[in-house]
């Protein structure tokens, strides 16, 4: 009987969906025996019985990809591909797929959702509220501003689109590969990032962490922003580089921040003492239907694997490539 | 010398040109020496000496206009007229003007903050993780779930213009006079107020508080709705019954709520305690250019009223008949 570790946690929490494909499929699992993001050493422990992973974020690195004998197929339940050691899996013969559009449609809504939030201070009045402190608190909105999205694709894409119904910003767009018609009803000016980060009132990022972008703002970046700029990253931690984003804000080189991912999750860093920075747990994908949308296509694309049929979302060559550059 | 009374705080606060307007036109002014909404008491102590009051939310009463011996103008900054008792002033001969458009920007923005928030959790997660508690919350998108509004006005039509960027949600949308052009990229279903409380899962008012609003949501309307319901109250405090919303947020009657106006202001009651409750501190209004822009168009309309000019807000005769039902 083949066996699938699940690693990712929550799983098939709202829908059991996934659950009934494999015992259908008569696929043995084990879902993530210690219910968090497991660690390098704990995975590796882990994996070496198992002919497919259903993964999270986890770093499935070498070392780990050494352990697993049996690996087959690692079927990622999301997009982002920097904890997966690509070349490692291929020198290997394990085939690596992932779900490229499910979480989009709701790590575009969490990014929208903190924009406002940021935006008005709603996230520092309720703090303050629940100490029975009342200010009004001035903000802005968002035709008032110039925002600036790095990373036009699946995801800030629809960030754009859904900008578009309130109003008229001035909106500042960098990408690798510009999609011109990305969003037809904005007046879109594509430029550099130099620009986006000296101009822009806000700051959106939905890039890949690859070795490109690792890093791709610290403090000399943070240092060319306005006072007021208010970043946001939904998309990897250490795009940004933490530790100088908590300096930034404790100093009021920027305005304020909205992280849900960190280098190491669960965070628990100096983040976690600034008001000014709203804080979210890694919840850019959930939502109850994005993240069922998720969790079935990556268990869809195991039970395709032990039926012997064609894998639907391979993780393709370009990605590879990625990782191949320094 | 004219004198006007400026009691809403902060006022001229991040541009200058109101108070410009009044030195010009050669009027003397005192700015709120309280620096927060007046109490009855308050104002009625103060008012005696002053022309003109350009007003805030504080308690414009009988007791306080019969006090106002040289009063002949009453601007009110912002569209609410539950504080001002039309009925008295009009016995003394005392004009009354708003300004019904210039805040709809803003509290629409900040209704469709609070409603991705409430949707998402995220003022749930970033309580708790600046307690360093970390917990992925599962959250619904926009076009999973049904949202009812009360009232599709000025700011009601606005939420629900912004609402038709986010897919297609079930819409049920209550009003007295149903525009049907209000969101033409909307299917929305004209219904009665019990139907929004029972079949939303999140409900947001934009209703003015009159006699017959006032405790529109109460125990009653409150147990008709899904457990899971979320409310939204950026309009007036009073419309939702303030102490049953506090003890069905405790008994988890309800999802969670996003309450920005209270009974009484500055607010720190129960609701303070109650981490699925989003509090924010009036602040529907308080974007930089939509404050602006009251401020100024109050402001002119005292410049004219001194100046024998036809005045350009004058609050409808529609409003004063509200106040003389039961």
């Amino acid at each position: 009987m083949p066996k699938a570790l699940i690693t990712t946690v929550p799983f098939a929490d709202k829908d059991s969906l996934p659950l009934q494909l494999l015992d259908k499929a008569g696929i043995d699992y084990l879902i993530n025996p210690i219910g968090r993001k497991l660690k390098e050493n704990e995975l590796a422990e882990l994996i070496s019985d198992f002919d497919v992973l259903i993964a999270g974020t986890e770093p499935i690195t070498e070392k780990v990809i050494r352990q697993a004998k049996n690996l087959r197929l690692i079927s990622r339940v999301g997009i982002g591909l920097d904890s997966v050691n690509l070349l490692a899996a291929e020198k290997c013969g394990i085939q690596v797929s992932y779900t490229p559009d499910a979480p989009a449609p709701a790590v575009a809504e969490l990014t929208i959702a903190n924009m406002l939030s940021l935006l008005r201070g709603t996230h520092i009045s309720n703090l303050m509220m629940h100490k029975k402190k009342w200010e009004r608190i001035f903000g802005r909105r968002i035709p008032e501003v110039t925002i600036g999205i790095i990373g036009a694709g699946r995801i800030g894409g629809r960030v754009l689109r859904r900008l578009a119904a309130f109003g008229t910003p001035r909106i500042l767009v960098n990408d690798m590969f510009p999609n011109l018609n990305v969003a037809p009803q904005l007046k879109i000016e594509w430029v550099d990032k130099k620009t986006i980060f000296k101009e822009s009132d806000v700051i959106s990022l939905h890039v890949p962490l690859t070795n490109i972008t690792r890093n791709m703002i610290k403090m000399s970046e943070i240092n060319l922003m306005k006072d007021d700029a208010l970043l946001i990253n939904t998309a990897r931690g250490g795009i940004i580089n933490e530790s100088d984003l908590a300096d930034a804000l404790i100093s009021k080189k920027i305005g304020g921040a909205a992280i849900d991912v960190f280098d190491s999750e669960p965070y628990s860093g100096p983040l976690s003492k600034i008001d000014r920075c709203l804080l979210t747990s890694h919840m850019g994908s959930m939502s109850v239907d994005c993240r069922s949308r998720m969790e079935i296509e990556a268990t869809e694309e195991v039970v395709r694997y032990f039926s012997g049929k064609n894998l639907k979302n391979v993780v393709p060559e370009t990605e590879y490539n990625l990782q191949s550059e320094i």
